[in-house]
């Protein structure tokens, strides 16, 4: 199967269990950045996040034996939620790995979902070796945050309906984490239309994949303090890398007040609201770090703001 | 023309020149209100609020020479906005007369769409006879906020275009300040099913088209503090109050404090921005006014908020 039809194949899947979220547009973004920019609005996805396309088309492909034995995840944020989500709507039960200073709010929608979450300590603990304890120790089935082919396709999804639905899009701006939603979106565009610039955006201070591609290798970052807290990944993935490579026009970095000042133009100006992770591709073109194209596509990530800072981004 | 022929009329007169605002639906809602839930969500419209639906189908049937000799307006908000954005794009003048205390978003908006504001004072001067003046002596066309036929038919466009993409709606809830919109809304919903039940949403202490349908006539009120700004209109129309007494199944109120809830709730479940007086059917589906119905329309109608009262808002 191709990357295409693996990403087709997530479509039908998905159907009917996620929302295809609006596309929206604004004459107030168009002219802060110069261009006509259309935005797919995965802040208004399910669980406030695109996470849930691949979360669940991963989930869907669960055998009976593994969906009885539950599924684990590790994660600070909107991959978490994703998984208690589509676990609750598939009848599986779900541990959640998180840290113990992750957002109230985020620990108490994983909760509310039905997740069972497992604090620990960012400095004292391996996340990633708790995860693998439980999967060895209770059979669980691990659930990736974005390193897996299902994954990957399933964040693909979110950009094919962006293509079909606004026609001559000759840029598609997408944030950078771990990879998982640009490389399934760059797979969805050029399937589409090779010429598409596909271009991934970072925070400055987390800016790994772009380091990455300049030497050509996977290369970790220590330092990742941004507001943008789900693009703190410290490096690209096995399988998220070599797409990027492939299929990336470029990387560009936005800062935290960058950030701050899409979220507000987005809150007051475009009436949603968005995450400062979920704001990257916005503040990308509205400063200026895209040009040269007419119609741009962006994906509005996601829209989990912590309420304070959400205070931060008003004037 | 019948009533829904003209609002079919107006519906292709705007066709291309509005947002075709989405749907947005929320499990979150849903779970509040004990029912489904779907949001017409003209926050997202252009101008930030329905109003611009009503103002520009009036406005493109102007006369060539009507449209030499310019527009006038009176409006605190959202209509005076809709009414400046229309005539820049059709290349008309706006006069807009606004009150000196109007919020200075509001002010400032009006003036980015070209439109020209004359400030008065709420306790000293009448924005009839200024308008009405500036109607007689310059011959300017008075565009009315809520009481003529084509304003009433635009506004009912919205309701149409949620009526056809959900089907199966048992009732439907909108926000009540002049008629303009609900009015519009009843008889689109009725020309579609005459079973729908259709509810009226007032401020409680800004309650003039409750207290008017109790009494059979059109009956002012003085006092009307409320933070839905938009909804603070004395009395209903001389069109838009037959039209309720026909269609509508009732009309239940909200206080200030249900209103701060829902506009919450939207923002932080739902991602999406609305003001006080927009909010105001989400807030009686939340607040268990409207009972006995599983799936529910209603219209979010404007997102153009203070940033004082969204601060107060938040957590």
């Amino acid at each position: 199967m191709s990357d295409f039809e693996r990403i087709q194949a997530a479509r039908r899947r998905l159907a009917g269990r996620i929302h295809r979220t609006p596309v929206l547009h604004s004459r107030s973004l168009d002219e802060a950045a110069g261009a006509e920019v259309y935005c797919k609005a995965e802040n208004l996805q399910r669980g406030g996040a695109f996470k849930i396309r691949g979360a669940m088309n991963r989930m869907l492909q669960l055998t009976p034996a593994e969906r009885a034995r539950g599924v684990v995840a590790f994660s600070s944020g909107n991959h978490a939620q994703a998984v208690a989500l589509a676990a609750r709507e598939l009848g599986v039960s779900a541990d959640l790995v998180m840290p113990a200073d992750a957002p109230r709010l985020k620990l108490e929608a994983v909760r509310a979902f039905g997740g069972r979450v497992h604090l620990y300590d960012r400095a004292e603990q391996s996340r990633e070796a708790l995860a693998a304890d439980l999967v060895e120790r209770e059979g669980r089935v691990l659930v990736p945050p974005f390193d897996d082919a299902e994954i990957i396709a399933g964040q693909g999804t979110a950009a094919l309906e962006l293509l079909e639905e606004v026609p001559g899009l000759e840029a598609l701006a997408v944030p950078v984490g771990g990879g998982g939603l640009i490389a399934g979106s760059a797979l969805s565009a050029h399937a589409h239309n090779p010429q598409i610039a596909v271009y991934g955006i970072e925070p400055a201070t987390a800016a790994d994949a772009q380091l990455s591609l300049k030497l050509g290798r996977i290369t970790a970052i220590t330092e990742n303090p941004t507001l943008a807290d789900g693009l703190r990944t410290p490096q690209p993935g096995k399988l998220t890398f070599p797409i990027m490579q492939q299929h990336l026009r470029a990387i560009v970095t936005v800062t935290d007040e960058e950030l701050l000042a899409a979220v507000r133009l987005l809150l007051l100006r475009m009436k949603t609201l968005v995450e400062p992770s979920g704001a990257a591709a916005a503040a990308a073109v509205i400063h200026g770090r895209i040009t040269g194209h007419r119609r741009i596509g962006l994906i509005l990530s996601g829209g989990n703001i912590d309420p304070t800072i959400l205070t931060r981004a008003l004037p």
